[in-house]
């Protein structure tokens, strides 16, 4: 199991002394054997805890709330990128900044609720961004509505596109790994590929010749 | 200068000892007189070490080249982006990683060239790219090229407009200082953004409603 679920023996004993996988079936006092199931489990817990930098108790939680069939697949699923950090507070109600803090917020609700996005109040992608507003803005920056509005649209159609490949795994054990998994390890490319497009961008208006060996050619 | 600058008094005696600021001009024994350019060089100071996360000598590396007319534009800009963490190096030569390494680094560079894209091969964020698809194929996902080539397509549009705002100053240390603050303080946006849009994306394909109170109303 250690083997095909990519992760150490000593890491499979821990898991199972801490719960996040059950136990095998006995078949000697020292060895048991394991399903396809249980396959399925060590690769999501491997997500949570390596991929998405969970501690043991919130991927305790993700579980729970992932085997618990009271919850819709919305619930099940999403809960895991609501542990995903960065986990930011409001500052304290006594903050010279909470302010803006709350001014802030209220923009960001409002453009999400003129947009028609379906998003909780709760979420911490929302206290993300209205911390990264705010740091815009106490920095002297603008940070308008509109501009983070624009973000918005663009980055909506691609989420659309990358929740379809999340959401084709009918297991949802699988489902769950695949929207830890595409959260987490897309972020840095997504950023990496903007940093590269600013500087072909700017390579181009400043009439900066392609590099020399050519990419393709070297 | 503080003030204006938003920064404390013992920061800016700090970046003076540093060398990062010129001296002003003496007014008495204990006082010196700064002007425009002063504080222009002041602010893009703080955004280099603060909001950029620079060493003391990344930011006198990234002012050199600034300050040295024998550079164009688009390097004497690009350098500040070039200085942004992360710094990623590839995997040692004997490293068993170094083999996937090299093969997605060649099919990155395949993929900037046939775009078109005029990026440097040394371009840190053609590393930080390689990284995160290393990462991502090394835990058993797929990260295809074509794949990675539709988030460039997204990216790219995205980069251009950034790329005419901050463009807009005309004062060169305006416009790295715009450069620095915008690849930074929005890479946590864009990507506070793409959680919320994909959670708006499950609550609409699996019938949750909006929440309640309305996001609009309260």
């Amino acid at each position: 199991m250690s083997d095909r679920g990519g992760v150490s023996v000593a890491t499979v004993k821990y898991y199972l002394r801490e719960g996040l996988l059950p136990p095998g079936t006995p078949v000697t006092a020292r060895q048991s054997e394991y399903g396809e199931e249980h396959l399925r489990r060590l690769r999501l817990v491997r997500a949570l805890i390596t991929v998405g930098g969970m501690t043991i108790q919130q991927a305790r939680d993700v579980l729970a709330v992932a085997d618990d069939p009271a919850f819709g697949r919305h619930e099940r699923v999403g809960i895991a990128q609501y542990m995903l950090g960065p986990q930011i507070s409001p500052p304290d109600a006594t903050d010279p900044e909470r302010a803006l803090w709350d001014e802030v917020f209220a923009e960001m609700r409002g453009l999400l609720s003129e947009m028609g996005w379906r998003v909780n109040e709760e979420a911490p992608a929302l206290a993300a961004l209205t911390r990264a507003v705010v740091t815009l803005r106490s920095l002297g920056y603008r940070g308008s509505v509109e501009h983070i509005r624009r973000y918005a649209e663009v980055m909506h159609p691609i989420a659309a596109e990358e929740h379809t490949v999340m959401d084709e795994h009918p297991v949802l054990e699988e489902a769950i790994e695949a929207a830890v998994a595409y959260t987490m390890l897309y972020e840095p490319i997504l950023l990496a590929l903007r940093r590269l497009a600013h500087e072909d961008v700017s390579a181009h208006r400043y009439g900066i010749p392609p590099p020399h060996p050519p990419l393709s050619s070297s």
